[in-house]
């Protein structure tokens, strides 16, 4: 199977759109706190899928799946009820069998929550790791590599705004 | 296998205690809608386990399981954050391959929603209808045939309140 | 204020795509049979949206809002993972203080679930009703009106696949 | 007012049993990793209560509630529908407008999930941190005293298993 041309987009950095709808909120009349990560899984799964590598070809063709091992989540402003978000998914780290992403929520006033999603590649239901088969590795090193190279990798650098 | 004893709960109605957490509300500042199904299947699991026949031996031993087909809800009332609820579960039709629940949500102030929840027994994944087990159907009867005659089996007659 | 000109979609049908994400599953591998009310509001907002009579602006022009009063669900056909969803929304029914919606979501093999979603204008946090301002209610009888006439307005009707 | 007397449990855990639903499980046959969000957010609610210092009670008196700030979580082992979960919380942090906890959600097989949680005493809606009142920090700072102390207050001493 010939590898798919990706389309890496500008710096690396996908983007995802989507809206708030009241089941995303919280009685706070914010976004609840554990609704961010569902926002992220949706932007990996899109940001896989318009890169030519999806997630359920991985499963298909592979039997293996991106599980997550580790999340970080700084929660710097809240988004509301109706909010325009943008979610960026970024890759800071690709091994050969896990890879190291930074995604970060905005509405129109900025930045409202940095994540940082380690996943690692596994066969379904089992807690044994697996390569990541090369048509995926490819395209998460070209989109770690098309990240500006003053941005680094530590995910501590640039988390301040 | 013998079957265990069941023990019906007066009336047949079975009841389920439950808090309402800031992950069960929205913006509205009152229970998310959707909200209530998952806790009328919280305490449809509990009444099959408390009644001696949980769900998860269902699966297990038969490769059979309890599947909703048609819900009708009515909210008569907002429950919210930090309310303790109860929902009442009573059985008011048993057959061969389904069976029709009524399920109450109140707080301190009365009745919540009321639900009515048909659910069929199936193989999972499929589409084909299986017969509920012996003892299932034993414990289903039963819980129908313990309610006070003068509530009836239709869903609209004593929805009032 | 003038009333925005609302574009009634054909035969007073709108329709919201979606994809499954694993958020909206369960173990059984298919859609969390809940996750579909989340579906229908979700496409409840954008319908009004796109009719250019934002929910958003019912609340903060008028301090009203559209509260779900009561909903059947049919399930028809799992939904899975990764499918493409349209929920096809329409009015079956506009009254001075409530409408009724039929709600159908499907994916490529035909509809999954039919919802008929009874709401109600009421002022927010309350249990008092009020009346849906005109420029809502001009747009919901419009879309009203826009249904073919031998679908009829009775949920029951056309409700068989 | 004065201060309840707060029981703190032994060694300064609090201890959370909770059981896994449908609802709580995605397509994968596991707990949906977002899951363990909410299960970590009940443990800390039922911890307050327990302690004698509801978080309804801070909201209502003070006008304060604590905000998640920032959240890493160590994905372990995976659990499944129908396990019986513990939630374990203890407090390795007590400031003056801050806290961080520690919360490890348990099956029979061991550490499922490891969260590490920083809460911020905040008026609702904004953004502006407010003092934890005296009731509140008394009881987080004699929980932070009771944890043994040889694990230290480092979340990643002890992380490994």
């Amino acid at each position: 199977m010939k590898p798919h041309p990706a389309s890496i987009p500008p710096e690396g950095r996908h983007r995802y759109a989507l809206r708030v709808y009241y089941e995303d909120t919280d009685a706070g009349g914010i976004v609840y706190h554990a609704t961010y990560l569902r926002f992220a899984e949706r932007a990996r799964t899109e940001a896989l899928r318009d890169l030519g590598v999806p997630h359920a070809e991985l499963l298909r063709n592979f039997n293996l799946m991106f599980v997550v091992r580790r999340v970080e989540l700084d929660y710097l402003h809240a988004a509301r009820v109706d909010d325009s978000l943008v979610v960026e998914t970024e890759v800071i780290e690709a091994g050969g069998a896990s890879a190291t992403l930074r995604q970060t929520v905005r509405n129109e006033d900025g930045p409202c929550v940095r994540l940082t999603v380690r996943l690692a590649c596994m066969a379904p239901g089992g807690n044994k790791p697996g390569r990541i088969p090369l048509r995926w590795r490819t395209v998460l090193q070209a989109m770690r590599d098309a990240r500006p190279a003053e941005r680094g990798t530590d995910a501590r650098q640039d988390g301040g705004a």
